[in-house]
């Protein structure tokens, strides 16, 4: 694809639109893909918005609220005539709607799903939390009985004519609607046309429950290649299914959300740029503040080792590399740590294993760290006691913060928090404190202030 | 899906290759999914791994050779008897063979490729990075002419009887197979039977060139919904195509590496618990070791104010303090920027509009953290203007580490390097040395020390 400049789109979109051309913009727009539009769209005002979303095609403008940010979406459909947005949101994908439908308010969700065409489709779909499998699956699915044969199933599908592009897999229940195998829309079509679904059936499917959570979905998706994943009742009755782009979306966000809490903030709901000023500050501010007060805690130790200091001056000069060594191998610990146990890599079976592999490479790290400390204080002019002091102190910080960095992400798996809370300046903050301690208690030994 | 224990599987495994029961084994092994096998596999010892993958069903051994570790993988296949590596390989996609090649030493990969049946699916393949567009695509495509009915294109796929799964695009190409459209196997199914190819194709394709980065080939596919993308030359020849399971493991692995990155450490090639410790020690040796030497310059710093701290002890109480919030402040943004560039949400264009963000975060956070800075030195005892130099400094600090945690991260991606480098602890140790010097500038200018 030749990646044609959106900005060019949107100005001539503008000139439309200030020219009163409805024709020409809707013109304009019908073009695009449906993210391009959605995207083009986003830029327009609120009022351009709401006179240009009834005058689009009825498919395009239900593309445009799928893809806009749900929040945004939300907004645009408040301001719309009632009529305008209900049939809007009729030609949504039912898993769509009901996200949308999630951010309206109680009332106006209430009025949109009463003058619905199926509103039956949709509202099973509420009760779901938006990050469960019952969340993200639509109701359309193609589900065919067990004694049809492959020309039947065929002539039903283009009886049917699916409107969305998911169709890949044919489920095949038994009377009651419960799960018994999987087609392939391939498999149909290679298939001899007499045979029968359940003799080319796939009979060991994959399915999940509506509340097994979207990450477990990701992870039997990409595990297994799959591009729908069916979801069950407790029955075994199919419900639904998960597919592939909306898994794409949910690797994308949660790692955002992990590299957000590894940075020490809270995750944004929206893109950066559409991010208030003062939503980021209050994202950020709590973390800032409870880390601050935790640091707080290092001043304590530096305040209760005053002596120590007004002795040997010298100490001081090794703090900060002293603590930001610790703080960096904790943090890259701890990193790794949150990562494998995203991705399923480790879990917490494997906890003592990664203890142990994280507590070696502290050990050969904090010898590496103390011979370097231990030649850079000399070359700084320090006594030999001195050097001593700060090379053992490096070293049992370095392990100390491994042991730490590796342990803290698994017991809060254990105690079901997301470990990326364990973030970067979390791990700092922990190791200033304690590492000091370690520092001037080693000082003390060695130096016998 | 009910989630079975691998553990009792691999148990059941190895007693039946104790008591030399191939077939057991093998039964065992072929009962299970491709993942699974290979997970299992993985955990077998070398000799039993060479005996036991000849012995599989071709099919099943070609799986698990796609689905291990590639320098795992590779490992095998130089321990296996030529002719039976030939023969797994011929079974492999194209796309898992040639990465399966060029992890062998070149001697071999020429060796398999003079046996292998159709070696000219994979050579081609060779020449591409692995984390480009050629790399990743398969060559196994359905191309047909514009001309042909849906009936004629059913009966082709029909006696083609593709093995892959992933066959749900069908790309239409004229007589030098130049792409010129799209139909996916929905559509063909429910067309007309008569309709010509050309008039049920989608004409505006998404395609990449062999060199494009993986990175961006993901972009494409999330952001259009696509299930395979296909790939062509200069002249629009299509060469083959990238599946959206691939693109489901690129997106994993990338947030991975930035994951990795951004702790401080080079991204890892294989599982965690697979790494070597001495490996893990390398990839985290060298941050390190840079920082160390980076943090000495707080420590000189700290050195060049000595006489101020001999004046004012109580100054140093409130070191950690400072130049952890500021690492703080600016981790929080740096992981921000990096992921927002990651996903797309910002480009280059954006930089000035992300720097006027964060500036403004920057100052909201900076006057929060001072009231609370001179709140907190009061209670800790020190003079007003002691408590008025930390509480200025803090303010600055932070604004200051805002603007280096934005700016650093859009003018790596300026120079073409990964903005991740601009990791949590090098953002800290960067702010730890600037910080000081505003401390301690500050506190001269107050303090009249």
């Amino acid at each position: 694809m030749e990646s044609f400049n959106l900005d060019n789109v949107l100005v001539r979109l503008r000139s439309a639109l200030e020219r009163d051309d409805i024709a020409g913009a809707t013109a304009i727009l019908e073009g695009l893909r449906p993210a391009d539009q959605a995207d083009i769209f986003s830029e327009l005002e609120d009022h351009e918005q709401v006179t240009l979303l009834p005058e689009l095609d009825l498919s395009d403008s239900a593309d445009i609220l799928e893809k806009m940010d749900d929040q945004d979406a939300a907004e645009l459909v408040a301001m719309l005539a009632p009529e305008a947005a209900v049939s809007i949101i009729d030609k949504m994908e039912p898993d769509e709607a009901a996200d949308l439908l999630g951010d309206l308010s109680p009332a106006q969700a209430e009025a949109v799903l009463a003058a619905m065409d199926d509103p039956e489709e949709v509202r099973p779909l509420l009760v779901h939390a938006d990050d469960s499998a019952g969340g993200l699956m639509t109701s359309e699915v193609l589900a065919m009985r067990c004694k049809m044969t492959a020309r039947e199933a065929l002539q039903t599908i283009r009886q049917w004519k699916p409107e969305a592009e998911e169709v890949y897999y044919l489920f095949v229940v038994d009377r009651n609607g419960v799960l018994n195998g999987v087609v392939s829309l391939r498999q149909l079509v290679i298939a001899p046309p007499d045979a029968r679904l359940e003799e080319i059936m796939e009979r060991e499917v994959i399915s999940v429950r509506t509340g097994t959570d979207q990450e477990e979905c990701a992870r039997l998706m990409s595990r297994y290649d799959l591009l729908a994943l069916p979801v069950v009742d407790a029955a075994g009755k199919l419900l639904g299914m998960v597919t592939v782009d909306d898994i794409v979306d949910v690797l994308v966000d949660e790692a955002t959300e992990d590299i957000h809490r590894l940075g020490g903030a809270q995750p944004f709901d929206r893109p950066y740029l559409d991010m208030p000023v003062l939503s980021i500050f209050r994202k950020r501010a709590g973390w800032l503040l409870l880390l601050f007060v935790t640091e707080s805690l290092t001043g304590s130790v530096l305040r209760h080792f005053e002596e120590e200091l007004q002795t040997v001056v010298a100490l001081t000069f090794f703090v900060p590399l002293l603590i930001g060594t610790g703080g960096n191998a904790g943090t890259q610990t701890t990193s790794t740590l949150i990562r494998a146990l995203a991705t399923g890599e480790i879990d917490l079976q494997d906890a003592l294993r990664a203890l142990w592999h994280e507590l070696r490479i502290g050990l050969m790290l904090g010898v590496a760290m103390a011979a370097i400390a231990y030649a850079r204080s000399l070359t700084w002019g320090s006594s030999q006691a001195l050097a001593l002091t700060v090379s053992l102190s490096i070293f049992a910080i370095v392990v100390w913060a491994n042991g730490m960095g590796s342990l803290l992400p698994i017991l809060a798996t254990r105690l079901k928090i997301d470990p990326a809370v364990v973030s970067g300046p979390v791990m700092s903050t922990l190791v200033d404190a304690t590492g000091l301690f370690i520092y001037f208690t080693i000082a003390r030994l060695i130096l016998r202030i």
